[in-house]
């Protein structure tokens, strides 16, 4: 990000690569193995992130980049998801105060799971948790993180991008799930700024598909989050992309397409066998996509980011043990 | 090794690092986090290797040191598990034939696991796998790889050692399962030269308990494999630690601990769970000494080697689903 531009630039990258390094893990590109033993694609495993996604990158970055007023004051987000993990978990890891908006609608053991890094959670309607969490940073001069829409946030998500092109030399194409944007602008910018041969080729749930549709037709749209939420992969249930996200998105990205419900359930099975990584619904939609011969071919390696491993022992074990063992 | 000790050097442990750099990946060290967001220890995730277990760096160390002719001739071992894939792969990767003498009671899947690296398959009755494995090597000239006593391969999962040190600066305690030994023979020769104040705990199942066994008595003790065979562990139901190992595990491991069955199986789901990554029985052991309370406390961060993640997809989704999410 510079004067000129909003776009966050290789320096914001590699100094949120810096800031990082003691929080978040470096994480593996496993490759994912066929049961005839070919390896399509590989996996970038986002999943062993300690909050068991890439957000933890984002949100970690934001803290470290706190002045000392502002670490004072803590900081506060509005997110039911891994966001919200993320958030909790960088605040406790850098010794700041954070405070977790939370719809109260959403599940309890995703509350649970943002109450052991020690952040205070605030319950709210669903409708008001924009407001709240805009009060609260108004009221005590707390920092808000916001989930996607966000210099600081893109930069620290764009660390997997500067990864993947160090670990994997013949690098062809980056398959990403999107939702709000903050990931695949980040990897976009950082694979663009170091390879631009490198294909970015973005992924959707069919039903949460905004981005598609937007990509379609040359402008952002917004779904009701009654439409996206019906999707399987309850991380990617935001109604649009953000705003500096579509920007970066129409500058550095390739393509979008968009997989099924059933194809993004078969993808979870797919890596877990193929490449032994436990991946919830919304991570296995860039293999998902892969798998269903949606991103194309052209040369090079084809690395799929598994964003997330935060999956419901139940579903994960229904998902294991399908036989279809069906690969590319 | 040296004219002087048969025990594996740093240089040995070196000098395989550099020769699996291309072929294995360096795993990560990932963090075990339980529902109340304690760490209570962390993982060396092995599973990750292209063949789904740390076998592959062994094999690949010895295939990296033939010489031209034993490259033309080939390389040839017996077994039905980790080390079979393990030879078959590092030998297709580095463009040797390679022979697997497998026996007739092997399941299928395991075979066929094998066989998609492009291996040569020769089945046997169980008692003649030694025998025909020898008497490949004396016929073709093709280079015998045993599954751990062997220094090369001992070298090979050493590599394992050096990793851990370097990725866990405040290590403290190491903990590694145990079944011929070659891991931990590795291991611990790597953790003791560079890090002589870190502990090396080695685990066996209660049912293959023959080092405890032997450790206790002060020499090396056989069991019958009828025995070995009884644990849920496939990968630890070897008779006996080689000679080599033996020398390795007296020089350097600190303590011999056991656990059993229901703790093994019960491990395969916290690490599933709190670590998001797959794991075998056999992989889940050291894990489960740890979950016991049977490693003992001390300064530092304890690192349980979870060795591999072949695991029969009906197995691993019994063991997630399961509901106890109790870590230590």
């Amino acid at each position: 990000m510079t004067a000129d531009s909003p776009l966050v630039s290789l320096a914001d990258l590699r100094a949120a690569a810096e800031r990082i390094a003691g929080t978040c893990l470096r994480t593996p590109v496993v490759p994912l193995v066929a049961p005839d033993g070919r390896v399509p694609f590989a996996v970038k495993a986002e999943g062993l992130q300690p909050t068991g996604a890439f957000k933890l990158r984002g949100a970690t970055n934001a803290v470290a980049l706190l002045d000392d007023e502002q670490r004072r004051a803590g900081v506060v987000t509005h997110s039911s998801g891994n966001h919200a993990q993320a958030v909790a978990y960088a605040a406790h890891a850098a010794g700041v105060r954070a405070t977790i908006v939370i719809p109260e609608t959403a599940p309890a053991i995703k509350v649970a799971a943002t109450r052991r890094w020690g952040a205070e959670i605030v319950m709210v309607a669903p409708s008001e948790r924009h407001a709240r969490a805009e009060k609260i940073a108004a009221e005590t001069g707390a920092e808000l993180i916001p989930p996607y829409d966000d210099a600081r946030v893109i930069a620290g998500q764009g660390t997997v991008g500067l990864e993947v092109v160090e670990q994997v030399p013949d690098l062809g194409t980056v398959v990403v799930p999107v939702s709000g944007g903050g990931l695949v602008s980040g990897i976009a910018a950082a694979v663009k700024a170091l390879r631009p041969d490198v294909r970015v080729v973005a992924v959707e749930p069919e039903l949460a598909g905004d981005l598609a549709e937007g990509w379609a037709a040359g402008e952002r749209r917004v779904w009701s989050v009654e439409d996206t939420s019906r999707t399987v992969a309850d991380g990617l249930r935001t109604d649009s992309v953000g705003v500096l996200n579509w920007e970066h998105i129409t500058a550095y990205v390739d393509d979008v397409v968009t997989v099924s419900e059933e194809e993004i359930l078969a993808a979870v099975g797919v890596v877990v066998r193929g490449a032994r990584l436990v991946v919830e619904p919304s991570g296995a939609v860039a293999a998902a996509a892969v798998l269903a011969g949606r991103v194309g071919g052209g040369a090079g390696t084809t690395v799929a980011i598994a964003s997330g491993a935060n999956i419901d022992p139940s579903l994960l074990a229904a998902l294991v043990g399908t036989q279809d063992q069906t690969v590319v």
